[in-house]
């Protein structure tokens, strides 16, 4: 089955806003073992909108519209279609009445009388609720082509793809679809690749693909079966392995669950709080913290100690620590955690100290040289990288790795275990 | 004259990465007044690559191509071009050298084979050296159509199309094209145009457009002239007109300028030190003015008081302040920013205390309600809003609005000024 992406507005093609609707598509197509050959992107002009349905619908099974399905002139997806694809257009009494009632809940007084034009649809077509906004989206099949016509805005897209269109697309491909995803922290993608080779090669069902996001590696396993049932029991055996193989690697099989929310879980878990100590990441490690909801319960206060007086002054630094090892150091690391976990009162405090660069690098500090520590109940774990990149680039993984280095020990606490890396 | 982008790349057509280099692109072509009319996406395969640029070839001037210019066998993009141009490949010494130098000084030993398939270019192509990566770009002339060949890398296509594509380009329209972004901080949008629609309207050359950002507005003014002092003549005024009105609003006049840089700029000119007092933002705003490079010389400490035993063990908040308004309140804001300011002995201090949800909201106090405070030698300026979105949404919006606070009152304090909004 192939499936072609059309994407419609004149603001994509001046360049006022990031096209990410494609690639969340695009994700979703693979998974569900479509082929993808071509991604359009149209203004909102009847005639060039028109050229490129019909080139898509021809060459493509099912071809995947978003945007021009609002109430303006300019709104022309649906129109377009429907003559493509030889559907009349006939008032919708069920969209009428959704469009009626998104008004008043959203208190106006009288509907725009622009707003009737999208309580039309193509006869024949099945309509997808808006549960995010006016415009419904549409399915339409004709002659063994499909049309899906979906809003434009990621906040009515997403939640109508993932709620009415991927079922669909289900039926379509008579399979149903389980996928888990395994987010894995502390390997680069092409080290996780070699350690699941032959999962990844030698499986058909489930698939295995990676994605390499930044400071980790999101795995996703897919399986398709005549019923879901069948399909997760496909899952689970591969998923069980890999985290055979990956260990304390995997941080999560949540697909919503991110980093800081696995570290701020394992906290809670264990009764543990938190507190921060930082210096070149200037606070965003706690911002990613205070990130989760919930937070309050495990973190209490976190310290941005950019100055040597102030890691003197807040945690207890000393003098002697900086003047002998500098600010960058490992010693200076292990006692900005050990102070931070005082100073705060609490269990466990991450630290980092780094230089982010562009200036102040030298031959034997160079910019991208990281020392963190994290400090758990009066133990210290540390840890050293050298990462390239800017000073964003830095930045950010000394927060990936920080965050990660806080989840390993309290995993290795949660066990009785040491805490892992280079003992203090 | 019409440009059409084509994106280059298999991994764009399954969702694996991001497409940004055509939203780049897309602008960079609507600020020169290109017309564009499609944008598309095609995998690393020579059949339909060869339809999609001939296609492309046919219907508009200027085709700019991303990505398929490196040495591996799935590289097709030069390969296609030079037959849908009919032009020949032919061996490049330049090029070969520079793949030499590039090897050399990244020390390999050994230049591996394949990539000497990146030495050959279309026989009267312009090579476009590639001083961040290995594979060249080309422009390729035949017939009055252009075809435009970029490495796919953000980081090796921005430079070249700045240094080497732009230009060219501004030759094509015979003009020289000089704009300036004017970076604007406390209106939407829409209150931006509101003031300025006689000039986004009534003009011409140079032209206004603009672009909504999180949390600021960046207005771009282009003016084109037979050369580029008479293109900057045109835009200068306008952009002193816009100054006039929208008075301490634009922020920087710097397309490298953020607003985090501007603070730590207008700190600096005037000597003044900051720390920051978080709560619901939890160090995204210390976070920010670290990224600042030579934060150090402005930035000293940074609390984040997440707790109430926090605010009040780190920063003095009153005990009677917070059990008679909340820690949600001016007071516990103006209060956080005074003792952050005492605490570590800088002359500003900003403080943010907030409701981000997704709990924790009341009638009296909502979710998505926040104070923000900047203490400035002892004077303290109070702000309340009332912020949409989620949580992140919230915290972001909060962070552009305290750093815009902290702005504001260095400009009013530079002028001998009393502190802008509400007194304490």
């Amino acid at each position: 089955m192939t499936v072609e992406l059309v994407s419609v507005g004149t603001e994509i093609l001046m360049g006022n806003i990031l096209n990410s609707n494609t690639q969340y598509l695009a994700e979703k197509c693979a998974m569900l073992g479509f082929n993808m050959y071509h991604q359009v992107t149209v203004g909102d002009n009847y005639g060039r909108m028109k050229e490129v349905v019909a080139t898509a619908v021809n060459r493509a099974d099912i071809v995947i519209l978003t945007g021009g399905l609002g109430p303006t002139e300019d709104d022309l997806t649906k129109e377009v279609c429907a003559e493509v694809m030889g559907m009349e257009l006939v008032e919708d009494p069920h969209t009428r009445q959704h469009i009626e009632e998104f008004f008043h809940n959203n208190i106006y007084r009288e509907i725009p009388a622009n707003n009737w034009k999208m309580t039309t649809v193509p006869r024949g077509a099945r309509v997808l609720d808006n549960h995010n906004g006016m415009a419904p989206g549409l399915i339409l099949e004709k002659d063994g082509k499909t049309a899906i016509l979906l809003p434009g805005p990621p906040g009515e897209l997403y939640p109508m793809f993932e709620q009415q269109v991927f079922p669909y697309l289900e039926t379509r491909e008579n399979a149903s679809l389980v996928s888990k995803t395994l987010k894995i922290c502390g390997h680069g993608e092409s080290q996780v690749e070699d350690q699941l080779i032959d999962l990844i090669d030698g499986q058909t069902n489930p698939t295995l693909a990676t994605y390499a996001k930044v400071g980790e590696v999101h795995l996703r396993i897919t399986a398709r079966a005549d019923e879901p049932g069948k399909a997760a029991a496909l899952v689970e055996p591969v998923a069980a392995e890999v985290k055979r193989r990956m260990g304390d690697a995997v941080y999560t099989e949540d697909e919503g669950e991110i980093l800081e929310m696995a570290v701020v879980r394992l906290l809670t878990g264990h009764g543990l709080t938190i507190s921060t100590a930082e210096s070149c990441t200037g606070g965003m490690v706690s911002a990613r913290l205070v990130n989760v909801p919930g937070a309050s319960r495990v973190f209490m206060e976190g310290y941005v100690t950019y100055s040597n007086e102030a890691k003197m002054k807040l945690l207890g630094v000393r003098e002697e620590t900086l003047a002998a090892w500098g600010a960058v150091s490992a010693q200076t690391a292990g006692e900005m955690a050990l102070g931070g976990a005082k100073a705060a009162g609490t269990d466990v405090c991450v630290s980092i100290t780094g230089l982010a660069g562009p200036d102040g690098g030298t031959a034997e500090k160079p910019v991208g040289l990281v020392y963190m520590a994290c400090a758990l109940k009066g133990q210290v774990s540390l840890a050293r990288y050298q990462f390239k990149g800017n000073r964003g680039k830095i930045r950010e993984q000394s927060v990936m790795k920080a965050l990660d280095l806080a989840r390993r020990c309290i995993l290795a606490y949660g066990r009785g275990e040491e805490l892992p890396g280079q003992e203090a």
